[in-house]
């Protein structure tokens, strides 16, 4: 198992047919996660798209993830929590933290993808909204969404499937003012494994 | 008023103070609608920053539409309808219309914007998730949508205040296989003004 640090971003390259399991290993942490073709960073992992295909504010074991040319580029086909991962919401990044109200720079997911693609050499052309796994962004009838904290326990694990060569990207979200890493505002590691 | 041809695209400028008034003037019609700052078109009104700021899967009269660095780039004002707009699904595209079975070139508003961009002698660096005004995509308890036909009448309107200098583009969306314009597929023309 590979460490995602705490408040910290890892990549990894996945080949078609492998599978990468991402794992909330204390059960409260977020982790961001992207993935771009190996072939050409600008086709990537589109939640706009995602939902166009699916049908669905969120995948669910069997779904396809599709890009932004409408390919199939991860299958999740494990997911131990209820479930309850976010399409809708940005990563945080320091425009996020400044407008709440954080003086000196924090640590943010939209960085922490730059870094994680740049220590395999890697440049993505911008911060795709991201699949946020484990986040509990509920929504009302009548459109209201809230920031809530996790409702997954130590240990639940997604696994998601490559279905194009690429690059998957995950953040150990650092969000400790809003509560959507648990109420204590308190960032942990997650791990993360290839699977054969 | 400024007409939005039937299956095609329009971009005009709009400065801090001015708004735009989007016209559905047939009634059944969708108009993806996107905003980019005047200087630099990289930053550019985004769906997953805007729910983020607002909570909400749409914005309603009084909502500030945010780009994804975090910037108020228009206001809506003034909406006649009932606000069934979406921020959820992307334009619509080559491969979406190749992907529900038609096999000759089908207008697409993922093309309208880089035509209409492209015709004030702009280039933007790619197509981002609009906002697609009269666009009726319901969602469940459980998370699923569904591509309605729109709740609009004609002459249904919405007015959207320029927060920043901006450029904003505009499809009459040709979608003519799903019902979203409508259970006849009859695609319209739009229409638009600039109010000082």
């Amino acid at each position: 198992m590979e460490t995602i640090p705490a408040r910290r971003g890892k990549a990894a390259h996945v080949k078609r047919g492998q599978s990468i399991r991402i794992v909330n290993t204390h059960g409260a942490q977020v982790v961001d996660t992207w993935a771009f073709t190996a072939g050409m960073l600008t086709e990537f992992m589109s939640m706009e798209h995602t939902r166009a295909t699916l049908t669905s504010l969120r995948p669910k074991v069997g779904d396809g993830l599709y890009t932004n040319r409408r390919r199939k580029i991860l299958t999740m086909t494990e997911d131990t929590s209820h479930g309850d991962h976010d399409t809708l919401i940005a990563a945080c990044d320091s425009e996020r933290y400044i407008l709440l109200g954080v003086k000196e720079y924090h640590d943010n997911c939209t960085d922490n993808l730059f870094a994680a693609m740049q220590s395999l050499g890697l440049t993505p052309p911008e911060c795709p909204s991201p699949l946020n796994l484990f986040m509990n962004i509920p929504w009302t009838a009548d459109g209201r969404l809230s920031f809530d904290p996790p409702t997954t326990k130590p240990g639940d694990h997604v696994t998601l499937r490559a279905e194009l060569d690429c690059i998957v990207a995950m953040s150990a979200c650092p969000q400790d003012i809003l509560p959507i890493n648990g109420r204590t505002g308190t960032t942990t590691e997650a791990h993360y494994e290839i699977l054969d």
